[in-house]
Formats: structure tokens, C-alpha cells, sequence
């Protein structure tokens, strides 16, 4: 049974809290949850949280020698962080890159990823989706 | 029954027949009959590829009305194109954008795609997993 | 009696087909045949329309050296085509470039235009209106 | 009968003045008396000019609540004047930017305008007949 | 009792004169009478706008040596003004910068103030409450 | 009574500790202690600092969707920090930027805050004044 | 016997059928028919021209696998085409680039090739001259 | 007896009036009255002086047909006035650029003149000798 | 006996644990015991490492007024990180740069140092001799 | 007997003498005697080589006015001399410059050309077989 | 009496040698003798030139601390040479730069000169009067 | 015994000429005398100096195929000299780049080394023992 892991940046444990009238009332780790359901038997899945880019490389450091698979959402520190291309470039597993919007259509500082070029792969702009199509990417 | 189409752009039609010692002698073609058996039933797929920049426009034009899904590699002309960035703006089909490679990790001029702003989701690095994956993201 | 071409870019074929609650149902052969109509026994008025860029090339060689005028609407190829802009200033006849909308108002990649510079004149911002004006240019 | 002034900023006023061996002995101000007569009946035409930038912003205030319609050639303060471009955005009157010459054709500071965006639409590169197409496009 | 004057410069004399039903109805006349009320006995406050560059220039001058305080809105030419800037740095007094929108999240253009760099502080957002808190930043 | 956060980035701590004879021996510490005292019955003031990004953030989302206020000094993270910028963005409480000393005339890296746009004003140069103005900001 | 092809992009074909007064009426089939005289028994020399970017892109793929040589003047493609860049990366037989005028002396969009980095070498402002001596490039 | 006039832009007023324990206690106009004085018979000398860039621009187009020579200094419109720029262009009489600082020297945003590219010649750094270098320049 | 402290930023924990085979088996901790007993006696030597930016500034801060020198490899935040130029900046001791590999013979990204114009020097390309060259930088 | 020079500029005497086992051991002085053979009667060729800026200046001004033609590979200047430049320019003869390797293949800054404005055209990309290909461009 | 040297950079040896249509046959030479001629008995004047960039700084140094004035014409190397800057910066003598033509008014690489922040001042279009000017700025 | 040479370029022979009061009287001639005893019968060093960039290239060309080590300061040729830099990488003998003062803390143009990419290394910032530090580099 592979090991993956789903790693996510800043802010992204608000989801399901805030605006709730647009995003809904499904937190992460309700929807981490029904994932967890659904690839059941197939997928060891954990899940793993910060705010603080330091904390995101020591789970990259963590995880990278031992795991099958990490995806990871950066949050914003996507486009400043060359701690976690360098952590992303230094471990063993392959990292694939998510995004529950679609980047490429927001602000220009947005646009560029500094973690893109070190991934298998990205995968941006499919709401929860994206992890996923991510999940799918490790299996066959 | 979903209708989707995938679109290439410019030296697609060369995969599988050059460089088979690298990328093997499977064509496009040929993958695209095991994606085609592999969703028999489930999706109705089409393919279409060409060379031309105003004839993929054309094509998006022609189904970018009738069809569920439009899942688009526009190779060269994705840095490139203001038409077809129009042309997928302009439709009402949702088109999901692909790159074999991971276009991050190349040369600058290709990092930046001028559809994906257009585009509902951008997925890439996954070889031809990258059109299964695209393929997914229009079903449940 | 003067030879006159309206010369039109990728996309444009889609006016009044899309999109009819903002833009109305006229399409731009409707607006052609009114406004040939209008200048009818003053103006002897062509058109043409093309999603492909060698294809707008070809017709300006072909009328460029009998016809009086070109009305060029280059669409998104405005931005991007230096193989249309050296075929406006290879021919003889005077282009006047047109724009439905002010392109000036439009995303930074839209604001700049390769073909202005060898074009006799620029009109841009005023509806379908900016071809009405752009023919007037050619009459006294 | 409509309401309609022309703006004129810099140097506009030497124009006929100047150079006559080239651009003639028509002055600007000849010129609109002409175009003040062939209208005569159907436009109430006004015109001013001015070389200091803060009195365009002046008139385009006392003027921009009540005329009908402003045809203004900001001259060289076309491509440096956030003030001029804030007065057209906060007045109520549709204003058409006008330039004689083709300004894309010239130096590269002076090919983009800060007032594009803000006006209605741009009329450029037909010499004095510039004036009579954005008269026109006011008209019907 | 100090002397403070507000210098405003190009446009903000439109204020509570259009786009009332946004904006209301109180012009900067009206806001300076209220705010000389309050400060009444404590402040010796003045007001001066002009749109014309060189005036603004010609007031900082006039005041710049014998007023405690400048509270400036150079409007557009914050972004432009070399004149205006030097002025602020010739002068004795000290000079605060206010906007009454927040400039940063506008358009990129208005993103940089020139005349920041040799002002005291620059307080910026906050509607016509900025030039209060300006007015405090001159006392205790 | 309103409940409002001064949350202040790295190196802020070193505040009255170093430099001292420049800067004096008040240490942010004493500054808020006598703030506090100042705004005794009116606010309900506390205090945060810290030099990782991350906490930043973390203390952004627990305060921001309770407190009337946030005074933010990022420090060196104004500059770099999509993180800070989106969990403004993402909170409810209005929050205040604010800087010590005139950034805009500083090295040209700190000419550029991240945060501005997302943010309900900036009082930037004022010393710890700057605090005291953003304070009164959000009183009547 | 070496099979070389020339490949000609926009607005070549109209070479010594415009401004014959400076450029003569030698067409580029007259020039070509010369060369294969020349070179009669040595080489097997082809010609083929398009306007259209992806008919060159076709071209190149056709013969990139059989041919000896490819002369490859991409007209205004040069400096704006990743497709026809893939295809000369893609195909098998070396390209040379040719270009009749000093394209470094020319305007500013003028000077950089997408093209250049992946031909074997680039030849530039000889006139026609320049394919001959590309031409003598595969012989010995 | 040639016909000289000296043209000075924003805050040049100020000299010998400000800061003058560094710059002394001489103004222009005294500095003007000696010049004056030692061109006595062999030049007419005037002077004018305006915050205004308008007035700047009325000034050079009154003196720019009759007048054998102008010295300007613009002052901080020196880096951004297009439309003093197109006034010296449009004028017969020969205009020498002045500066008394070293502006090569300053910030970067007062190293670049727009006005040189259309003066006679440049002469800066001179302090107030600049001006006498610049006469010089008008006799043999 | 002078008391230094290197302080080693992101991913450097990661050396001599992986790529065992290229960077052999030393881990830093190796390395900085031998530098220990070489130093025995003459230089009180301390270590430091974290994947935090700010628990680096912490850590600079509590070093930075009572050590005799701090050597600081700041990894992936060499480039980015503002919050570390202001603690090097802010505190008394002298900092000396190093960097394992020749960083200026990488990504573009990775050849400007934002902490190196605050630092006493810079040494970088000796691989784990930049260290010592940095420690000998101390004595005499 | 056309006289013709071929001048070298800095590291190419390096040629055949250093990584012989790439480049061969045939030494430029080598290639020049079999050049020479060859051309014999129909050419006199003479050869300079200089790692010295200035020294190049000089043979191009000693050579310009009496040779043929000129043959310039300058090497590391190619890309930073206005001096070179300004030399070619000032001259009577006609220079082709050349490359033994394709620089638009080669580290950005190598990409362009300071010299190829000058020039009559470039030859660059084929070995030492450009400078037969230049050489062959001054014969018939 | 003052001794003050003429330095002369690249390719201003060819003056009134080459194109003596337009500028005459007056060399360098010629003019420096008149020169001496008029300023006989007031300064010693000595003059030399170089094609060669660190000989220019080898006379800059030798003549630096001795001479009363430097006028420095560094031709090409105006706009690319940090060590003749250097030279300038480190020598006692006061350096004023001239030049022939209107540097201002030509190609964009001529209009950024590296020495001007480092001289006491810049004259610039006068012809060969630019040295005469440049003389009198060291006299009173 | 290794055989090591210490390479000056431009302006580094005034060391200890110029501005004593400052940098002592020390010149280079005196620290590298003292160098040498120092290394006495460990080290074989030589020095040269230089003002001429293509001497520079000639001296890397004649010591870097049999010297141990090369410790390069290129002084203002470091920013600007493709030349130097094709030397270093064409040489056997590694070399070091060494800059006595902070580069990075200075002009803009000079915190980019043209060299640093094909050096070994970079010491800079610590005064003459930079030299020292890049000596003991070269030895164990």
C-alpha cells in the first residue's frame, strides 16, 4: 500500500471557515476525510498543515525518504520560497504540485511558481479536485 | 454519454516517430485507442491535431459550442497565441490545458503559457498521464 | 468607383453567434451587407475573414497592389505578428487598422500593436462603428 | 443641435505657423472654421488650446458635465499626464482621443498613451482629417 | 497656534460634486469648514487646490518657509511631479503626503509616489479621515 | 469598548535595546505601556511580536475575525510575504499597516509593500507616532 | 548526390515583383532556377514558400527526416515562432538559417531569433548571396 | 547685437534665497545683472523664469523665431516633459541645455533628459558657470 | 578565546545524509567537530541550524551583541529574505557570509544575495573550506 | 588580387593548444597556411589576432581604408565593445563578422551582438568554416 | 600657468582623415595646434589619444595628481568602462567629459555615460567647441 | 613548492598612493613583499598588475597552464569583460576571484560579477587579507 502525504502551506486551514457561503462548510479535513474513505485499502494518506515555510521543509525532510508520493500546495509561499525548491530538489519522493485555483489567471506575482521546475508535476485551477487528479498521478 | 476532444497543437503528430530509442514507438494515435478503449462507453472522444495555429482555432470554434470538454495541447503556439487564447475565451466548453513535460523546467520563453488564464485548469509533467488525468477532471 | 476590403482577423467570425444577449444577433455579415448598402454606387466593397495568420497574409498580398484601401481588424494576431506587419508595408495600398474595442483599455498584452506603425492610421473603441469610420477615411 | 468642443494641448497652436513649407499655411484656426461651416447647423462647435496642462484639466472640468461630446489631442502630455487622464475618467462627457500623425510610428515614449484607456476611443495617423472622423463618430 | 495649510491638486476640487449618489454631497469646501471647526483655537488651518503643477510649485514656495505644516494631495502628479518634489525638498517645512484611497491597491501606475521620498510620512486609505490624521501628526 | 492588536514583525523586539543612544532606552514594550494607558477605557489594546513568518500569519487568523482592529508592522516581511498578504486578505477585521520609518525613501527593495493593496490604509514615517495615528484610525 | 531543400516564410514570394526599381525584377524562382543550374549535378536543390506558419512547420517535418540540408529563411516567423523553433529541434536533418537583410541592424524586434539557438548556424545580410553561401555550408 | 534669453523651470527661483549658507546669499538675478554686465555690448541678454510648464512652453515658442540663442534650464521638467521637449523641437532658434548640478550624479530618475536628444548641446555641472559655457557657446 | 557561532540556514541538516555517494558521509556535525579540535584552545566555537527564517533572526539576535563573530550560511534565504538583512544589519557583531557551492554559477535566482551588502564579507565556491576560510577571516 | 584580413580577437590564439582532445590539435596558424593554400593567386590573406581592445581598434583603422575585406571574430568584445563598433562603422571596408560557434546557443549575454549593426552581415555557427564561408562572400 | 591635458579614447584619431566631405580636413592635430596657438601663455596644454582602454587609465593616473585640469574624450569606452571610471574617481585632478556630437541624440547604448557621475561636469554637441568650452571651465 | 600568482587589474597599482590618510601607506608592492615571506618556501608566488584588459587575458594565457593556483582581482574589468571571463574558462589552472572591498555593498553595477561564474571561488570584503584567505585556499 503506497504512502502519500498531502502537505499544505498558509491559510489553507481556513478553508471551510471563512466565506462560507461561497466555499461551503467542508473544511480540509472534512474533505481530507472522505478522501481518506474513498482510496481506502489502496492509500496510507496523512496530512499535514503550516503556516511557517521552515516547518513545511522539516515534513519535506520528513517525508522525502521514505514516502511514495507528496503533494503539495505551497500556498503563498509558491511564488517566494527557494527553502522548499531547495527541500522539494534535495528528498527522494516525487513532489507533485497543487493548486485549488487556477494561478495562472490571478494577480502577476501569482503567476510564477518557484517550486514548479523541482515537481514531477503541476496540477492548478480544479477546486478540491486538484489533490485528487494529484492522488491519481501516484497510482496507476 | 460525455463528448470530449482532445487538441493538439504543432509537432504532436511527431511523438512516437522520432527519438523512439527515448520516448518509444508508440504514437499518439496509438495511445489514443487505449484511452479510447479504456473509456468505452463512458466518454465519446475525439482527437484532432494540426500544425496550424488558425486551424486549431477553428477547431475550438467547431466544438467549443456542442461539446463537454476540450482538453488542449497547444505546443508551441501556448507561449505564443493570442488567437487561441481568444478562441478558448470566447467558447462556452470548458477546455483543460496539457503539457507532456513539465514546462516549468525548461527554457524561460516557455513558462509562460498565455492560455492557461483562459483555461478552467492547467495539468503538466505527467507524460500522457497528463491527458488522463485532464480526462478525469471532466468526470465524477 | 473606389475598391475597398474589409479584412478581418481570428474570432471575428463569431460575432453575433455568441454571446447574442450582450452583443445582439447581428453578425458581421449583416452589419457588411447594411454597410454595403449604405455606400452602394460610391464604394465598391469586399470582405474577407481568416483564422490563419499566413492565410490574412496571403489576401493583403493579393489585394494590395489594385485594391484603393484595406480595412485591417488583424484580431489577436495584432499583437503578435510581425509576418502581417511586413505584409502591410510590402503592398502598396493604404491599411487603416480597426478595433471593435479599445484595446488600450484591455490587459497590457492587448495594448501594444506590432501593425500600427506601418498602417496609415488607427481606429479603435468606437463598436462596428470603427469600420464605418475607417471607410470614411478612404472617401473625402 | 449637439454640443461639442475640440481640446488642443501643446504646441498644437503653431501649427500653419511653423514649417509651412511642408504642412501649409493652414492654421488650426482656419481649419476649424471651415469644419464649423460644413457642420454649421447640425454641431455647436466650440474649440481651445492651451500649453499648460493643469487649464486642459480646467476645461476638460467646465466642459465635461455638459457638452456633448469632447475631441481632445493632449499633445505631448498625452504620455505623461495622469492628471488629464483622472479629469476624462471623472467627467461625464464621452471624450475621443485624437492624434495627426501615426504616434505608433514614432518614438518609443511617445507610442503609449496614459489616456487611451479613459476615453472613449482613439482616432490616429490621418493628419487634420483625424478631427472630422471623431466629429463623426458623435454624429450618426 | 500653528499654521497648517492643505494643498489639494488636480481633480480633487470635483469632490461632492459628481457622482454624489457614491460619494455624497459634501465637497472639500464643506469637509475643510467642519474640520475648522473642530480644530478651531488650535489650528490655523488654510486650504489651497489648484490643477495646474506649477502652482502647487508656486504654493509650496509661498508657505514652505513660514507654515508649521503642509498637508499635501498632489493627485496625479504624485506620480509624475519631478517639479513637485523638489519643490517639497527645497522647503523648510515639513510636508505629509495623504491620499485619500489607498494608491497601492490601484493601478500599477499609481503605485509609486515620487514625492514620498522627501516628504515627513505619507498616510494613504483612509477617505477624507486621512487628511484628520495628518492634521494630528502636526500636533502633540 | 473596541478590541484592537498592534502585531509587529521581525527585529522589532530589538526596539530601545540597541542603538540606544540614537534611539533611546523606550523599548516597544514601555511605548505600548503607556499607549495603553492613554487609550485606558477606550480600547482594549494588546500586543504581539514575532520574528517568524509563519506566527505572523497564525496570529492574523486568530485575531481576525474577533478583534475591531489589527496594526501590522510586517518589517522585512512587508516586502516578501505572499503568506502575510493572503491571511489579510482572507481575515474579516479591518487591518492598518503601518511603518516607523519613510520606507518610500529607503532602499529601493523597501519602496514595494506586498501587503498595501489588501490592507485599509498605510501610515508610513511618523515614528512610533505611526502607531498612535493608526490607533485613532479606528475611533471616530 | 545531396537533397537540399530551401524554405521560405512570409512575404518572400513576393521578392523582384514589388519596388523592382530598388530590388530589380529577379524573382526568387528566377534566382532559384539560376542556382540549380549552378549547382546542376552536384546538388538536388528544392524550393518551397508559404505564408502560413504551420505550412512550414508541415514542410520542415516532411523533409527533416530524408533531406540533407535545410535552408530556412523564416521570414517575420523568425522572431516569434516556437512552433517552427520545435519543429527544426525535432527533426533529424540540419538547418541552416538565412536572412537576406542584416536583421541586426534593423529594428529592435527585428534582432532576436527564437530560431537561431537550435540551426546549425545562421547566416545574415549577404542578400541572396546568403543562401548560396548556406548552400556551400553542406557542401565540403 | 545677438538676442539671448535665459529660460528657467521650477524652483530655480529659490537659489541664493534658501539654504544660503551653502549656496551664498546670490541670487539669479544678481547673478543675471553681472552677467549682464560683462555681455554688455555684445549680447542682448534676457531672462524668464516659471514654475509652469506651460509658460515654459509659451515662452520658448515666443523667443524660438526671433531670438539668436536660448539657454534652458527646465528643472525637474527637465526628465519628464514631453511637451517641452516637442516646443524646442518645433522652434527655429538653437537651444543649449543647462544644468548647474551634476545630474549624471543624482538619483537614477534625473540622470535621464528627454529635452537633450533635441537641444544644440548639453553643458552640466558647472554651477552657475554652466550658464556662462553655454553663452560662449553662442558667440564665436 | 574569541566565541564564534555558525548559524547554517534551510537544508543544510540534510548534508552527508543524503547523496551519500557524490557528498560522501560527513554530515555538518562531522565537519564542525573536527573544526572544534582543531580550533581547541583558540577559538570557542558554536553551532546552530535551523529550517525557520525566523528562528534565524532569533538566533542572530541572541549571538549578535555578545560573540566575537557569526558565520552564516543562510541557504534558500540568501535570496529572499529582507527579515535576515535587518538582523545582520541590526546587531553589533560582524557576520561573515559563506556559501558552500559557487552560487553565482547557478539559477539565475540563486546569484543575488540580499544579505551580502549587510555582512563584513562574502566567501563562497570552497565547498566546506568556505567555513574555515570564514573562521581564520577572525583571527589574525 | 583582392587583399583581405582576417582579425581575431581575445582567447581564440588558444585554438588546437588547449582541449586538444575536443577541438583537435590544429592550431588557428595551422588553419590559416591551408586557407592560404587554397586561395592562392585569387587572394591575399593576412592574419592578426590581439587579446588587446585597443590593438584591434588600431589594425581595423590600419586595414580599413586600404583592404578588401575585413574579417572580424571578436571574440569576448563582440558583445561589449563600442570602441570596436564605433571602428568598423568609421571605416571604408566592408567587415563580415564571424563565429565558430552558434552564440545564439550559447549564455544569454553572448546572444547579442554589438558588432552585427556595423557589418555588412554575420556568418556565425560552422566551425572553422565560417571564415571560408566569409571569405567566399568577397569573392564572386 | 595651468597645465591641462586633452585625453582622447577610441576612433577620435580618424578625425578630418576620414569623411573629409563633411567634417573637413581638419585633424585633431590641426585643431590642438590652434588651440595651443590661442591659449599661449595661459595654460600649458599637453594632448594624447588612445585606442586602447587601460592606457587611457595609465595617463589618467600619471596625469591625475599633477595636472590642473583633465578634459577627457573617451569615445566608445564613455559608455562600457568601469576602470576608466575608476581612474577618474581615484585621481586629485578635476576630470570635465566632452563630447563632439549630442551623445543624447543617438543610439540608446550612447546615452548612458558610466564616467559623467564621476566628473565635474559634462559638455556634450558642440562640435570640437566642446573642448574650448571644457578649457574655459578650468579658467575662471 | 606550489607556484601561485596573484593577478591585479585596473587602478590596483594607486593602493597606497593615493588617499594614505585612509588606506595608509601601504602600497600593494609592500603587502605582497610581506606576503611572501610569510609563505616562504611553501608557496612560489609572483605578482602582476596591469591596467589593460587584454594584458590580463595574455597573463591568464601564459600562467594558467602550469601554475598551481591563480588569485584574480580584475577590478573594473570584474562587471564588464567577456573576455577575462573566456580566459578563466578556458585555462587549466583554477583561479580565485578576490575583491578587497564589499562589492555587493556598492553601485549597482558592480555587484555583478561577469567572472565569479568560472571561477573556483569568491572572497570579498576583507580589505588586503582577502588575498590571504585566497592563498590558504589553494593550500591544505
Amino acid at each position: 500500500m503506497k504512502k502519500i502525504i498531502i502537505i499544505n502551506g498558509p491559510n489553507l486551514n481556513l478553508l471551510g471557515k471563512r466565506e462560507t457561503d461561497i466555499y461551503g462548510t467542508t473544511t480540509f479535513e472534512d474533505f481530507f476525510d472522505d478522501v481518506k474513505d474513498i482510496y481506502n485499502g489502496e492509500v496510507n494518506l496523512s496530512y499535514y498543515q503550516s503556516n511557517v515555510e521552515g516547518e513545511l521543509v522539516n515534513k519535506l525532510q520528513e517525508t522525502g525518504f521514505s514516502f511514495d508520493g507528496i503533494i503539495l500546495n505551497a500556498g503563498g509561499y509558491t511564488h517566494t520560497s527557494v527553502a522548499i525548491r531547495d527541500a522539494v530538489a534535495a528528498i527522494k519522493t516525487a513532489v507533485v504540485e497543487v493548486h485549488i485555483s487556477n494561478i495562472y489567471a490571478r494577480e502577476e506575482f501569482r503567476q510564477h511558481s518557484l517550486i514548479s521546475a523541482v515537481c514531477k508535476g503541476t496540477i492548478a485551477g480544479f477546486g478540491l479536485d486538484s489533490y485528487i487528479l494529484a492522488l491519481d498521478s501516484f497510482l496507476d
